[in-house]
C-alpha cells in the first residue's frame, strides 16, 4: 500500500501557536472510488485564518478541527492517479488539500486544473490564488472602490495587502498608505510596491496620530487584515460614505474574545454613512478565471509585484505557520514538498 | 420689540443629563430680513440623538453645543410673520427650530409646509416626521429588506423601533421581534403593534439566551437604536449575509467613550458575509414625501399605528428629554406651547 504524510493538530491551542502543538503522522492512502483522484502535493501554503479552527471554540464558520485532524492549507500539485475523466494523470490543479503530501479529489468543492500562463505555479497560492483574489474581489466587490478614493490597507506587507494596495492604485486611487512591521516591510511597499506611504506600527507608539498624519485627507476605503482595535483606530479617519472591508483579522485570532479589544467608535459610522462587510472570497468563485486572467497580464508586464517565502519539506509546516503570528513573515509563506 | 423663550445648556454634561443641567433665556426677536419668516412654534419633539451634542466633546458629525446654545429640536409651527413667498403668513410648517417658542426660517434647510392629510399635527413630529423617515428608509435603503426577512429591532417601543418593526411586517417579514424595558411596552408591541414577540431586557440577566431563544431561525437584518453592547450580543444570530443598521446609540451617548463596551464579535463579519452601515436620514430627504404619503395611508388605514406622550409648556422641554435615557418615555414625546 502506497503512504501518505499528513501534518495534524495535537490538541486545541490558546494563544499562539507554537510548533509543537503539531505532530506528523503516516497513514496508507485507500484505494480510489469512481470519480476520484490522486494528487501529489508539490507545495503547500499557511494561511493565517486557519487559527481560528485551531481553538477549543473553532470558528463561526466552521467546526473547530479535532485533535488529530489534519490541517486545512492549499496545495499545487499533480494527479499521478484518477478514476475521473476531468482529471487525467498529469494534470496540475491547485485546490484544498490540506497539510499532507497527498490528497484525494473528486472534482467537487475547491479545485481547479492550472491554466498554463508561463507564471510560476506557486502564484497560484498566492496572487493569483485566495489571497489574490481577496484582494481583488475584497476592494472591488466588497469595498466598492472607486477612482479617486483614499485607500488604507493594514497588514500590508502580506500578500492580500500588497495585492489590494497594488491594485487600488491601478484603479486609481488618489493615495494608498499601508500600515505594517518593521522598516524593511515598510521600505518594500514604498520603493517597490507603489504605496504612498507605509506606517510601521512597530516604530510608534502612537499608531493613531501616526495614522492621521500619513492619511491627511482620511480614507474612504479600509481593507482590513488585522481586527477589531485597527478598525477602531481607523474609525475617526474615514471619510464620509466610506468602506470597510473586514478581509482578516490576524490580530485577533490567538486572542481569547473575553480578551479582546471591540470597537468603539460606532458614531462614526452614523455620522459617515460608513459601510462595514465581511468577506469570504469564495462567494466569487465563478468570477476568478476573469480576475486571473486579467492578474496574470499585470504580473507579466511588471504592474503588480510579490514576494514569496519558501520552506522546504512538509515537517516544516508548523514553524512556517507560527510565524505567521509574530510577524516573521515577509511575502506569502509556501512550503515545498519532495522536489517540487 | 417681541420676545421669545428658548431652552439652552448651561455646560457640557457628562453621564446622564438632568434638568438642572438646562436654563430658560428670553431674547428680543430679531426684525425678518428679506427671505426670512416667523414662525411660531406649537410642537417641540425631544430627540435622543441630541444627547451626542452637550458632551464637551460633541458628536463627529457636529460640534458640540456650547453653554448658552440652544438645543436642537424639531417642531411643528405656524408662520406669524414673513418676507417670504412661499412661506405666507399662516402656512403651517414643520422644521429644526430648536427648543424655543420661535424660530426664524429662510427656506433653507429642512423645513416644509404640512400638507394637508387629516391626520394630527403632531405626526410631522413623529411618525410621519425624522423618526418615522428613519423608520422607513432605514429599513429599504440601508437595511436592503426583503420579503421573508427574520427582523430584529431594539428600543423597539420608540417611534422610530415601532414603526420599523410594523413596516417590516407590511412588507413581508417572516418573523419580527422587539427589545424595549419593561412589560408595558413588551406588551403594546405583540398585542397593538403586530409584532411576534417582544423581550423584557429589563427582566431578565441572560439577554443572550433570551434573544436567540426569540430568534430560533437568526436574524437577516438587525434595526438598532441602542449601541456597541446591544449589536455585540446579536451578531452571533446573524444569518447570512445579513444587515445591521446603525440608527441610533441610546445606551452609548451617556458613557465615555473610554468605557464603552466594544463590538467584539467581528469573526461574524467575516463568516456570515455581514454589512453594518449607518445612516443619516437626511441623506433621503428627496424621497421623505413619497414615504411620508404612502404611510400616511397606512395610518388611517389602521396599519400603522403609534403612541405619543405630550407635555405641555416649554419649562417642561429639559424634564422631557431627560426622561428618554431612563426610559420614563413611552411613545414619542412631544412638548406642546401655548394652546397648541
Amino acid at each position: 500500500m502506497a503512504m501518505m504524510r499528513s501534518v495534524v493538530l495535537k490538541a486545541p491551542i490558546s494563544g499562539l501557536p507554537q510548533p509543537q502543538d503539531f505532530e506528523i503522522v503516516d497513514s496508507e492512502i485507500p484505494a480510489l472510488k469512481e470519480h476520484q483522484f490522486l494528487i501529489e502535493h508539490a507545495i503547500v501554503s499557511v494561511d493565517p485564518g486557519v487559527r481560528s479552527r485551531l481553538s477549543a471554540t473553532g470558528a463561526s464558520y466552521a467546526p473547530p478541527i479535532p485533535p488529530g485532524g489534519r490541517i486545512d492549507g492549499f496545495v499545487v500539485g499533480q494527479v499521478i492517479e484518477s478514476r475521473n475523466d476531468r482529471f487525467a494523470v498529469g494534470t496540475w490543479v491547485t485546490a484544498g488539500g490540506g497539510w499532507a503530501s497527498h490528497s484525494i479529489g473528486d472534482g467537487r468543492g475547491f479545485i481547479a486544473p492550472l491554466p498554463d500562463n508561463g507564471l510560476p505555479r506557486s502564484l497560484w497560492l498566492g496572487i493569483l490564488g485566495i489571497p489574490g483574489m481577496t484582494s481583488w474581489f475584497g476592494l472591488k466587490r466588497v469595498g466598492a472602490m472607486r477612482e479617486g478614493a483614499h485607500v488604507l490597507v493594514t497588514s500590508a506587507a502580506g500578500v492580500v495587502g500588497a495585492t489590494a494596495g497594488q491594485l487600488a492604485r491601478a484603479w486609481g486611487a488618489t493615495s494608498v498608505v499601508g500600515v505594517a512591521g518593521g522598516k524593511q516591510k515598510c521600505d518594500w511597499l514604498v520603493e517597490a510596491c507603489g504605496f504612498d506611504a507605509a506606517i510601521d506600527y512597530k516604530a510608534t507608539d502612537d499608531l493613531s496620530g501616526v495614522l492621521a498624519a500619513a492619511c491627511p485627507k482620511g480614507v474612504d476605503l479600509l481593507f482590513d487584515n488585522v481586527g477589531n482595535a485597527m478598525i477602531d483606530r481607523v474609525l475617526p479617519l474615514m471619510r464620509l460614505g466610506g468602506h470597510i472591508v473586514v478581509s482578516g483579522q490576524v490580530a485577533d485570532y490567538n486572542v481569547p474574545h473575553d480578551q479582546r479589544t471591540g470597537i468603539t467608535n460606532t458614531a462614526e459610522f452614523i455620522a459617515k454613512r460608513l459601510t462595514m462587510r465581511g468577506m469570504v472570497v469564495f462567494d466569487d468563485l465563478p468570477q476568478f478565471a476573469a480576475a486571473q486572467a486579467e492578474m496574470g497580464g499585470m504580473i507579466r508586464d511588471g504592474r503588480l509585484i510579490y514576494r514569496e517565502e519558501f520552506f522546504d519539506g512538509l515537517e516544516r509546516l508548523p514553524e512556517a505557520f507560527c510565524g505567521l503570528f509574530t510577524g516573521a513573515n515577509f511575502g506569502r509563506r509556501l512550503v515545498r514538498l519532495g522536489d517540487a
